[in-house]
């Protein structure tokens, strides 16, 4: 090749910044939620002390990667994009767990683990009977993202640098996704946020809505995120309120399926249809990652909400937040022509 | 109580003796393995190196609690048996996975965990589209287990010391098991003890003859295995050679059923009918522990084989060797009357 321009191979989709954690998942009942005082489909951050304690009242188990960003990214592998994570891990057993499976999908991930102090991060993931999923996460190794761990080469050469709120935790961290985001804008790059959980948003209200107006491209949220950002008790309200405000802001409703709206655009899309839904773990994730993988193919925001619908509906089906078959072939086959 | 024999609460229904292994279980096409010259069904043992090696080559896994005797425990708990198992572990994260989710489930383990040599065993378990397993085993620290392990009090109380034939491998396992089998008999306890593996039979054939002929009272095998530990093509014949050499043979033939020898006896269940079969994982694990439930309530051995069928089929409807409903509910509501 003699073009000057940088070859198109060294060229990424997306790169996924967040936190690293190994899910530990099992069924609860309803009744155990309300004595543990959890509330059902919620995210708590819980030291290591607490996180043993649960664990020890849980059932028998099954590990399996998750962490926000690490499962859109994982879903993008799957779907055929080129795609890399940046996160930390502990030099420890559920490090490895993690950098196998994000490996084994066709990621490029990087991230120097740790070889002292808190072990790799896990999250509680308590399944119940309706397929709700409550969280509790010990961030662990994941708090010592700095932003001496943000590959600036690799975000400049991504097309979307994606976010997930989560990561405004870790006190170091937040330093890391600012620098990640002014790299990616300064490479005229595309930069993407999840709100991730609407404990989250209340957490950072102020500091996630400047980003919403001023830093972010692409913002993701559910119904309760949007509602907690803004304020507002009606769904209606929260989209008068994005409009103007984000360039662009996704909003998924889960069996309601998704609103887009950009700019004066609203696109109002229905959910696909899954059956047997059984555990909702990771079902926005994978929203992202049909979406995202949409968007870098230079789809139409219609067909990328469409895309998100239709990976969501098959993450939903199965326990666990990566999926189960290849995206790829999935999209094929159920995408509308 | 007055009464001067044991009191009804110290005694245990089974206690299991077995390696203490973590599963890591993902999808593969027949291709791989043949690729990788992995006979489909069996069960192969890998040092370190090569587990790391084939780990490498896997797409996304799920890590979950395995080992043959410890899932047939963990089965009898679930059905509300009082049980206990003896396995090594290392102090390490797949330790503490394996040990959080056996006793979760209400069994007895106290084996000490090593502390120093080779980490917590695990098995990578290929699943195919045909839903039948193949595994390379890396025994790790479970290759630790010595007679310093045999908890004789427990084997005294015990109504059933359960072994598998894969404990054989390790070398000072071996002494253990004796050990465990002089001990259950000494007090006038049963033995059973499954084959595991036609290779692992292979490897032990002569031991294992005069184990069956002179040591073991419920023996278990599957077709492969009783055929090979006799030698013999056809399953009849292996049958008669059954007849009169062991006590009670238990006989496993996956879709076909079940057929129980003792004595003169022999006794042919039909399998129970079990959709969507996704995992053949451990079916024979829970086979028995549906017919040492029934035996140690004493039913009869017909009984005890429609037990079997009825907790193997509902293991092979999902990923993973450990129940994942409550099998007392799950025996109530379909064991007919």
């Amino acid at each position: 090749m003699n073009d000057a321009s940088a070859p198109t191979h060294d060229v990424y989709d997306v790169v996924g910044i967040g936190n690293a954690i190994v899910d530990v998942l099992t069924s609860v009942s309803d009744d155990f939620l309300h004595q543990e005082n959890l509330l059902k489909g919620s995210m708590q951050l819980v030291d290591g002390h607490d996180a043993a304690r649960l664990y020890n009242k849980l059932g028998q188990c099954v590990e399996c990667s998750g962490g926000s960003a690490a499962n859109t990214i994982a879903g993008l592998a799957s779907l055929g994009a080129k795609v890399a994570f940046i996160g930390k891990i502990h030099n420890d057993q559920m490090g490895q767990v993690f950098a196998h499976d994000i490996r084994s999908t066709g990621v490029t991930f990087n991230t120097l683990p740790t070889t002292s102090g808190p072990s790799t991060a896990r999250c509680l993931v308590l399944i119940t009977p309706d397929a709700q999923r409550t969280m509790s996460t010990h961030l662990g190794a994941s708090n010592s993202l700095t932003c001496d761990d943000i590959d600036t080469d690799l975000i400049t050469r991504s097309k979307v640098t994606y976010l997930e709120g989560y990561l405004w935790d870790p006190d170091d961290a937040k330093e890391a996704f600012m620098l990640a985001m002014r790299t990616a804008h300064a490479a005229g790059r595309k930069v993407a946020m999840s709100l991730s959980d609407p404990f989250c948003v209340g957490r950072y209200r102020d500091e996630f809505l400047h980003l919403a107006e001023h830093q972010v491209d692409l913002l993701f949220a559910n119904e309760l995120e949007i509602l907690s950002l803004y304020q507002v008790d009606h769904f209606e309200d929260a989209v008068k309120k994005v409009k103007g405000h984000c360039e662009v802001a996704i909003l998924t409703r889960s069996e309601k399926g998704c609103v887009i709206v950009s700019g004066d655009d609203v696109i109002t899309l229905s959910a696909h249809p899954a059956h047997p839904v059984v555990d909702t773990t990771g079902a926005g994730d994978l929203f992202a990652a049909g979406f995202l993988y949409g968007y870098t193919q230079d789809k139409s925001l219609r067909d990328c909400g469409i895309m998100g619908n239709l990976i969501a509906s098959e993450i939903i089906t199965h326990r666990g937040a990566r999926p189960d078959i290849n995206l790829k072939d999935f999209l094929e086959q159920n995408m509308p022509v």
